[in-house]
C-alpha cells in the first residue's frame, strides 16, 4: 500500500509518498507560497525520473494537492499510474488538545474536534484542516488519518501538566502543558529501547529533540511523563528564534518600556529571541558555531545558554524519573551537532553520563556514542516523523 | 555595639535590635498600616518587660521609626536608654541591580543607585528607600548599611543570567536574571560548609529556601552560580500565590479570553496563582497539607506540583554543578515541613540522595537529616537574614 503523508502549513504543504510494503519513500516534495503565487518542488525518489521545480499558480490548498497528484501520476515526473494507487493519506496535525492520545481515522467528528483545538494551535490547526479538507475534495473516498504532535504526551501525570495558575483557567480554556514533537519523541524512544535491548516496562529515557524548535521528553515505561514544551511550542528550551521559558515579569517590562501589546511581545519571543536574539547572528546553529569559532562572544554566549539549559533539563528529568537508562539526541541539531552534544554532556560524569569523543563524531546516523564507564547510554537516533505518520496511517486503515 | 535591622515595606516596617557582642536579639517588632491608620507591635526580648501592641497614628515611615525609637528607649517597654546606644542601622534592600555584589555603607551615591533600580523592583525599592530616608531623618549621623537580596547572586556566570531574548533588552533595560533571597542562600550555604567541614573551594551546594516565596540556588565554590528566581521574584518555583515559570503564551491566552491587561495578568500570576491557585484552599502549606490529608484532590495536586518542581530543580543543579555535596532546606516550609522534605527527596536514591525518616522529623532546628548510604548530605538549617544584615552592618561600620 502507498501512503501519502501531508504536513500542511498556512502557505505551504510538504508531502512524502511511502511504499509501505518496503517502508521507503517513493516521491516527496513541497508546495510553497500557496495563496500568494505558488511554487512546486517535486522529487521522484524510486525511479530515475527528473526533479520538477517551477512556479505555478496555487491559489488554495486544494489546488496544491491537485498539482501534487498531477505530478505523482505524470508520465514525465510520476511514480504511480493513477490516484487509485494511493491507499491512504496521513496528516500531521499540531494540536489534538486533550481529545487525542493517539492517531485516528478522520471523520466529521474528528474534524470538529481538531477545529475545537484551534484556540490552542491558532497558527497550525487551521492549516492542517485546510490540508485535510483539500484531500477530501481531491481524493474522495481515500481514507485519511490524523497524527497529532501532542498525542504522545497525553500520558503525562497531572502534576506535570497542570500549571500553577488559578485552576479555573484549566477548566475553562484547557490551559495546561500539552507538549509537541510527540511523534519524534515516540519514534526515537522506541528505537532506543531496541538499542538497549530492554522492555518498555521499567525503562527511563530522556529524548532530546534539538533543532530549530527543541524539546526534551522524559519517557518512563515507554510513556511520556514530562516534556519541556507546554501549552504552546514556545515554552522550555531556548530555540532558533524562540525564547523558551522566561520570567513572566519580562513581558510587563517589555510592554512598559517599548509600548508593545501582548501579541507583539509574543511575536518578539517567538520570532526574534532564542539563539538568534542572544547572538544577533542567526537562528541557525551552524552559523552561530562558525561565528563563535571566529571569536564572536555573543555567538558563544548563545551556544552556552542553549547547551546549559539542555544540560539542566537532563538533570531535572533524571531527578523526575530517578535516573535514566539512555539519553537520545535527535532532529537537525541533535543528529548533526557533535559539538553541541559534547558540550551538553560535558561535566555530567558524576551523574554517570559521558560520551565517546570518536563515536560522537557522527552526523545523521544511528549510533551508540556512550563513553567508557558511562552508566547511562547515549544514543544518536535520526528521527523520522513522516514514517511514523505513514505507519500509523497504514495500521489504522488496515483495521 | 547595637545594630538596628530594618525591613521596610510599602505600609509596614519590621525591625530587630541586635546586641552584636553576643549576636542576640534585644528587641523586635513591626509597624503596620503605615500611611493608613497605624499599628505597632513591640517585643522586648532581652529583659522581662511586657510586649506593647496598640493602634497609633503612623502617617509616614519617619513617624514609624520615631515610634520604634520611642518604644526602644521607653522606661516601660525599652531595652536601651537612648538613641546613642544604636551604633548603626542595617537595611534590607530588595534590588541592587548589577551595581551591588555586596553590602555597602549608605551615602548619596548609594541612594541614587537604589533609586535607579526602582524599575527592577517597583514594589520594594521605593519602600526600602522610605525606610532609609526615615532613619536618616530620625537618627542623623548614625551610619546606615544596605544589604541587598540580589547581591549574593551577582557571581552567576553570564550563561546563567542572560535570557534568550533580544540582547538589546539586557543592554537597554537591564533585563536579566538577578535572583532573590540572596542573604538567606548565603547564610545557610556558609553554615552547610561548616557542617560538611570542607572549604568553599571545590564545594557544591543546593540551597532550597522554601517558604511563601521560594527559590533554589546552586552554590559552587561558595559562590552562587544559578538560582531559580529571575528578573523578579515571580520566576522559578510555584509559590504560595506566585505561579513561577509558565509558558509565556499563557499570558496572551489569558488576555484574549478574560480581557485582562498585562499588568492585571501579572497580578493574577503574583497574587492568585501558585499553590493557592491550584488548590483553591490557601497559600499556606499547612492549610493545604491538612486539606490534602482530608482527601482534597486539588490540595494534593498543588503539593505534588510544588514538590515535583523542587525535585526537578535539584536534578537540574546537580547537572549544572556536576553533582552536589549537600542539599539544604531552609525558610518557613523548608525548616518546618518534614512531609514536604520527604516528598521532595523521594525517589532520588539513584542520584545518591536520601534522608533519614526519623532525623527528618524536625522543625526549625539545624540538623543533618542525611539517610544511610546517601552520598549527598541533606541538612535542615534555619535561616536568619536579620542576623546577616546585622553582621554586615557591624563589619562595614567597623572598617
Amino acid at each position: 500500500m502507498n501512503v501519502l503523508v501531508i504536513n500542511a502549513g498556512s502557505s505551504s504543504l510538504k508531502y512524502q509518498l511511502f511504499d509501505m510494503d518496503t517502508e521507503t519513500v517513493v516521491a516527496k516534495g513541497v508546495c510553497e507560497r500557496i495563496g500568494i503565487d505558488g511554487r512546486l518542488t517535486h522529487k521522484p525518489v524510486s525511479n530515475g525520473k527528473p526533479e520538477f521545480k517551477a512556479e505555478l499558480p496555487l491559489p488554495t490548498h486544494a489546488e496544491a494537492i491537485n498539482a501534487v497528484i498531477e505530478k505523482l501520476t505524470s508520465p514525465e515526473y510520476g511514480v504511480i499510474s493513477s490516484l487509485k494507487e494511493i491507499g491512504a493519506v496521513g496528516h500531521r496535525v499540531l494540536h489534538g488538545g486533550q481529545k487525542f492520545s493517539e492517531s485516528v481515522l478522520i471523520n466529521d467528528t474528528v474534524i470538529a474536534a481538531i477545529t475545537e483545538c484551534i484556540p490552542l494551535g491558532p497558527l497550525h490547526n487551521p492549516a492542517n484542516l485546510m490540508g485535510i479538507k483539500a484531500c477530501q475534495k481531491v481524493m474522495p473516498g481515500v481514507p485519511q488519518v490524523a497524527v497529532f504532535d501532542t498525542a504522545f504526551h497525553q500520558t503525562m501525570p497531572k502534576h506535570a501538566y497542570i500549571y500553577p495558575i488559578p485552576y479555573s483557567y484549566y477548566e475553562k480554556y484547557g490551559l495546561r502543558r500539552y507538549g509537541f514533537h510527540g511523534t519524534s519523541h515516540r519514534y526515537v524512544s522506541k528505537i532506543a529501547l531496541e538499542m538497549l535491548g530492554i522492555p518498555a516496562a521499567g525503562s527511563r529515557l530522556i529524548t532530546c529533540h534539538l533543532g530549530n524548535g527543541s524539546s526534551l521528553a522524559a519517557v518512563k515505561d515507554g510513556k511520556c511523563v514530562d516534556t519541556t514544551m507546554g501549552l504552546s511550542p514556545l515554552e522550555g528550551l531556548p530555540m532558533g528564534t524562540r525564547s523558551g521559558s522566561i520570567d513572566p515579569t519580562i513581558l510587563s517590562v517589555m510592554a512598559a518600556n517599548e509600548g508593545l501589546t501582548i501579541n507583539q511581545i509574543l511575536d518578539v519571543l517567538n520570532k526574534e529571541s532564542g539563539v538568534l536574539g542572544v547572538s544577533g547572528v542567526s537562528s541557525d546553529f551552524r552559523d552561530i558555531e562558525q561565528a563563535a569559532h571566529e571569536g564572536n562572544a555573543r555567538a558563544e554566549l548563545a551556544l552556552d545558554i542553549f547547551d546549559y539549559d539542555v544540560k539542566k533539563y537532563i538533570g531535572a528529568y533524571m531527578a523526575a524519573m530517578g535516573g535514566a537508562d539512555a539519553i537520545v539526541f535527535t532532529a537537525g541539531l541533535g543528529e548533526n551537532g557533535p559539538e553541541t552534544r559534547e558540550r551538553i554532556v560535558a561535566g555530567l560524569e558524576p551523574l554517570g553520563i559521558c560520551i565517546d569523543k570518536e563515536q560522537n563524531n557522527v552526523r545523521g546516523q544511528q549510533r551508540d556514542i556512550t563513553g567508557k564507564g558511562s552508566k547511562v547510554k547515549v544514543f544518536v537516533i535520526p528521527t523520522n516523523e513522516e514514517l511514523v505518520i505513514a505507519r500509523d496511517t497504514k495500521e489504522i486503515v488496515g483495521k
